[in-house]
């Protein structure tokens, strides 16, 4: 994790479409619009949520077959917070650290963190790489 | 909903201001600050929960009514994220998209969407028509 | 609390940062990484959760000592929102109001309220200042 005042080069607009995107995942996934996710995703995009037994899925028309299951297990809710521009993750790339909430059908939360690499597209910002890991408590 | 690399017309200054009255917003209802309602609504808002069950609301004169009521049932607290901005919705005015947790006293959450009109008054921007919807199990 | 739209003269890329460093607070911590927190606390930091019954904690050497006790009782996860510029500070300072979510083992939630004031060092923005209060139910 690099300090993130250390990306002073990255334009404010790219900052804040950035963060768009990320807010705009949760809608989208929420409201199941498996037709937009060219919105918020890289075509080649690889999604890896191993860390809840779910297979890493590559491509973003695979990713669309997985979710659009009827036993895709999709929270009530995904609430996005706590995004850290990291820095160039390559060229037209960032590193991007943030955390999600889960919300349950019964009102309870779990609690995510991701790390994405975000590209920048002809059609603006989108998510090639997110890799989602449950905050578990420690013992 | 349109996507939000759509509007690159709107200004970074409004973009952060927008942001910042959604997230004032909840700290003006939880520390019950009826007085300062005109930092965040226009004075003929539309405000429309009816989705919980109450009346759709004219006016922030009669929003104050309604809110400051005893039996008003809001929750602990209101946290707001995954703002987007969608463009424009006619002069001087933005729709926005948004999600927020209602916090209960027992410490469960409800996920609300958030779907705004903001305009911009001579004193900044505010929210003209507020339309709160809440997330519930799909079966 | 001021009105946020009183503080046109905060420039975007230092609100970004602020927001930013906000967001970094909750990694930090959730990942325990004490050997970092001089890239979001000023060296004579006072951090305030007297509200949570904890000691008034004076400088950060002090605060990574505090929090990294084994009884040290953090939450699962820390999610930031609601965060709003209020104005200055003093020179070089900015007061800041926030919202915290703690999300707890039984993903239950505590909804707390943070009045900050950051500050502008030659590392960029840091909290010189945290006050944390729990928001309760009022009877």
């Amino acid at each position: 994790m690099t300090d993130s005042s250390a990306s002073p080069a990255i334009e404010l607009a790219d900052r804040f479409a950035i963060h768009e995107l990320l807010a705009l995942y949760g809608h989208l996934i929420d409201e199941r619009e498996w037709t937009r996710l060219a919105e918020i995703f890289t075509d080649d995009v690889v999604f890896d949520a191993s860390d809840f037994g779910a297979e890493v899925v590559n491509g973003r028309d695979r990713l669309v077959e997985v979710w659009s299951r009827p036993d895709a297990g999709h929270p009530l809710a995904h609430h996005a917070s706590n995004i850290v521009l990291l820095g160039s993750a390559g060229p037209d790339s960032i590193d991007v650290l943030s955390k999600g909430l889960g919300v349950g059908p019964n009102g309870r939360v779990a609690s995510i963190v991701y790390r994405d690499v975000v590209r920048q597209t002809d059609s603006g910002w989108r998510i090639a790489r997110r890799t989602a890991t449950l905050r578990r408590p420690t013992t």
